[in-house]
């Protein structure tokens, strides 16, 4: 297809450094596709951006360099191996060339205060036209053909009393009269939207998520979609739970204990952010399960673990003649090292959606997230079976025949 | 509907027991119908035979009664409740009244050793003639409208080139002629199906698997299905193989380690018994994740826990850039308050699908079964999907489109 | 030996129901002693008061009985057996005869709020006094030679500053002046002493466990022991923790998670009981390994679990040439079943130090508890190890070499 | 003290590399000594030769070396560092020198058909010999005060009626006869008693677990221990195992199912060797839960773990009132790292140990093996009292005073 650039919100994290990391490793044929969901079939068939096209930017409010972070998770996690580091290394280099100082307003103390390399700005409104500015300095300066946003960035606390956001105009208010709440990542959101750029939701945090965001993708036909990558044990719950669904078995109670070390459960472990987490592991269990007796999901910061984030979940459940029988699993992820191929997956999708003129909310995308946007569906293999389904429909010629956007149902 | 006979092979068992006290409790109003996939939405909509019409008879090749098997599980496993249990004693007695001495035929020695109760008969054709003169009594004694039959007998070892049965007509020259090779659960099935009875395998024996039946309930339009419920261990594989493939993770190693202490372990000690079990549980996985490298099923006798089938599985896949991670589950389920629900379940469906005229192989009754007949979906949800959307035709009162059957193909 | 009455604080509570079920159904011959310390060997050889010869009673600040008490543990948890129950019914019927309203102050809303059997008392020092007068009318109606007193009433708050009660003169004092601190378990314990009633705490309350209470213990030369019984996961720890030390494995992270669903669960749902109990439990690891990178513990109430404590434990270690390596395990123990025996136990055991004149405190029987007062030692096998020399020095007839107590080291 | 030799039979396998690899990373300071008993409290005070004047060769039926061995298992297992691994590595070529062709004679064909480095011999007595000359040529040629053998070869099928060997008289005369069934791992360890050099077995192997060879050291006065060393799933049985039998529960059922995918494993796959191993390993149990009701082990060889030894343990248990409980656990440890620093440990004891004069049997030692030789201690904690007895008595001064060697009892 054509150059892409992708613009990683969060862009020296553990995430992004990985999706970097990986997409050169695979772009130099140094380590194979697996993880990739654009690497399988029948993704694979869709004419997407190649992933030696792909170019990476983006914006971050801690100091540092992708080179540092991807040494430092080298030697803590064991990943990537060192050879594929050492050969990157370059290109990791180039990149963090590209990375611009972020916007850290309303991201909660436990971000705000680690932040040392912000962008100054006078208002809301100024700091939104500077990340328009550095979006459109990348497409410039790398002759893009497009630019996606993706945010990967830490967990922001949640947003009170979202509604108030629920008009393209009360958003626009809001950034003229600095509103004291809009989170960063709305910022960010409204900045890509507002320069056309499609924009994918990593994180539990707001980003597009907003009614005055949304209206504003489908009238600028931008595609869009969020939130909260699915990458651990609650992929592993919209994977089990049907399960239990389909059999008429009762789930008396689900207890979910996740252990991680990284950035991520250190941020986490400021409950004001840990809400925003908390509530899209906990919605995908009470959307398959509505009759769920107890669910309760925990996040600790246990710092030897580092990138592993281990979880133990605990399921009691109940069957023919009141029998109780109980599952229970450990997951033990390298939680950047799932999701950074689905930031790659994104990309190419939200590229490919925007190049045939597919903008507003992509729903097929839902088997991604945690809390997909729009779509009440949480059983992974029927979200999957939505982007299959969409696959089979542009593979086959027939893209004349667009996917039903937001406005048009 | 209407009156319908439940004939299970196997009768005295533990499934058939709890299968017979769970509808008796039903029927009676002491338990909930947790566990029937024929109570949820949207199956529970079909017009399908009530729980109380349901009449239970069957053939057993070991010796006692439903009330002591019944008292027996409850006292080793707490399982039924005991109020339950003194609630329905009457009924089983009443069921006891209805088995009849079985027949043994190749089933291994774990089972013909310790068979005690066998119909005498000079031949197959002989045995077969019986078989189906049982039928016939239980349906006219009980005034029937119909009588649907269920192997839930103990698993037989597998049959050595089964293809030798592909014709109808090799398997009725097979049993004038005596075969040494053709084995119980074969025989059963050609007299439920000569006699024109719903048939359902819920165990890894060979039941109607073979080419001559199937042949058989195609012309003679009888509806047939199985093989192997899918319970416990297997279940799980196939509620969470997907995820893996759907986020193309490769699975380097699936351990399974199975045990249990039930009449059904005790047989599966012994290796020819368990070849045929270790079949159907492989191919699950070998079916959804062709890719595997190592796929291992173990099952071990352990007296102690009784019916409680406990499972270990160890899952180690590689994700992006080799990163290798682990997941793994404990699976704790009563066995045969699993299966019993589904045994319901069965009966009512097979009846439904006879009395709409559908007859040969019912794939859309996929997700029961390890390995379904005919069926390469082994995914759990996407079978599930294959029963709703049975069920949304006919609820529809669209019953005329019938489901297209094997010999339309 | 003699006639021993034990008088259980709590004594309609979880803890006390079983073992006073379990001592009535041992003395009928309808259970086994597993379980019990002082059925194997070398305990056993000691001379304790029989069985059968234990007669209980008790206070509780919560109406009800023991009888419904036991029923609604069987319903829930399917323990004692029915017809055992059935069996020892008249034997708590008598039991429940002899218990008394309870005291509850300073024992924090969980409990006092729920309360609904109190005695009423003007003062503390007349709280005390009625205490003693129950214990006197217990030992004098049932003609009893002895009374061991038990706390297994549910967790205090811990409380602040204990040493404020570091004398008997202070805490004499505290009782006179109405101290608007001093929990109940204290004033039990006082009671106690001050009668010459051997006294266990077998919670994590405060009990006897003041440098006051202990003070008097000495003079009055009454046997007293304490503190938490340690009967689930803790109890694992301290056999495990072990294993790391003695191979010089480096623990960095030691994750315990546990959830339960009974009273105890209830109660410590509120985060002031729960601090108390979450510093016992802490306590063992930290002795057994005092260069522990990270040691949480967490407690969860999930109703549907009731009696049965579910305890995950993630133990993160590290060996030669920094090799990273896991252990984690499940416990699935019902928390009452495994306090009952030892209840009985530790009453035989402080009824046999009475009768040998050894008062103060009972360091030998630091195997039973979680936080064993002035025992440092918490490796499980040399706390056992403890209890065996006793048991050996005794048994050998040298009991006139009496085991050095407090006051004289 | 002095410059020590080791003798590494299986000089070229995993355990041995890792112990060359971590004794000379030590030396260099650029590891910890965490994992090495002697390295801790209270083992640390008696007067060992210093890890840096430990000088390695070895016998090894396989061709390769030290240095690739270490590499490959660093690829496989990220174990060690590579920074460490290129430090050591001219050292490991060093040792590389000192590796001699072995003898592979009733190792079964696991291992005696993939032997590519055997030392040519026209009889067993000629073998003798020739590991006799290799010893002494090692001790001469390093200059060597004292040389110690370890055994860390691959497991042999157990000898059959090891009682023929019951007399050194036997042992000489099945050596000159040419005997058929001697195993090699017997062949070392007499050509070690018989040099005068102290031996110890980590195998399940015969090595010196013969009377004939147990005499013979008691007569030369030369230490030995052994055997199968105590790193894994056995080791955590032998801590909690005592713990069930502390609080009088009963165990009805223990299943232990270990995966592993290295050299081990593989030789492992073959029934005959494997049955050394469960032997070793069942002990444990039996030992210390004499009542057990179900005791099974399983290792099966999955080839993607490597080195990383994953056990799953399944304990069903009885409690007071028949309460049934469980409790499992899963061991991930990387089995060569928990062994290599043993492997030093026990060159330093032996080696103190012969130094002192104190030959025969090593009782203390008991708590490196899964089958200590003449020790039926299996409880883990009471093992390492054993040896921190031993260490106080000799680091007190007072080594006077011998440990009670086999000959004297």
């Amino acid at each position: 297809m054509t150059r892409t650039g992708v613009w990683l919100i969060g862009a020296r994290g553990n995430v992004a450094t990985l999706a970097v990391v990986g997409a050169r490793a695979v772009a130099r044929d140094l380590t194979a596709t697996t993880g990739m969901v654009t690497a399988r079939e029948p993704a694979s068939r869709l004419d997407l951006p190649a992933i030696d096209d792909l170019v990476f930017g983006g914006h971050d409010v801690h100091s540092g360099s992708l080179v540092a972070s991807a040494r430092r998770h080298q030697e803590r996690n064991g990943v990537p191996d060192r050879d594929v580091l050492d050969a990157v290394e370059p290109d990791l280099a180039a990149v963090d060339e590209r990375v611009r100082p972020g916007v850290a307003v309303n991201t909660g103390p436990a971000v705000s205060e680690s932040a040392d390399d912000l962008r100054s700005a006078d208002s809301l409104r100024d700091a939104v036209e500077a990340l328009r500015a550095d979006y459109a300095e990348f497409q410039t300066n790398d002759d893009l053909d497009r630019v996606v946003v993706v945010n990967v960035a830490s967990t922001e606390p949640p947003l009170a009393d979202p509604d108030r956001y629920d008009t393209r105009e009360a958003v626009e208010r809001a950034i003229d009269e600095d509103d004291p709440d809009l989170p960063a990542s709305a910022l960010y959101a409204y900045a890509a939207l507002a320069e056309g750029h499609p924009y994918a939701n990593f994180t539990p945090s707001t980003g597009s998520d907003l009614g005055g965001l949304r209206e504003m993708a489908r009238e600028e036909n931008v595609p869009h979609v969020g939130k909260d990558g699915k990458t651990g044990e609650t992929l592993v719950k919209s994977a089990l739970a049907p399960m239990f669904a389909g059999r008429n078995l009762r789930v008396l109670s689900w207890e979910g204990h996740n252990v991680l070390g990284n950035e991520d459960g250190r941020v986490l472990e400021d409950e004001a952010n840990e809400a925003g987490k908390l509530t899209s592991k906990g919605g995908v269990l009470d959307g398959i399960l509505p009759d769920i007796g107890h669910n309760r999901v925990r996040i600790d910061y246990t710092p030897s673990l580092n990138d592993w984030k281990t979880a133990w979940d605990y399921i009691h459940f109940e069957g023919f003649l009141e029998t109780e029988m109980t599952m229970q699993f450990t997951w033990e992820g390298s939680d950047s090292a799932l999701a950074a191929p689905l930031v790659i997956d994104l990309a190419r999708l939200l590229a490919y959606a925007d190049e045939h003129g597919e903008g507003g909310l992509q729903r097929h995308l839902a088997s991604f997230f945690k809390a997909p946007l729009d779509v009440d569906e949480h059983d992974f293999s029927r979200q999957v079976d939505m982007l299959d389904e969409y696959v089979r429909r542009h593979a086959d010629g027939s893209d004349v025949e667009r996917v039903p956007t937001e406005g048009e149902e």
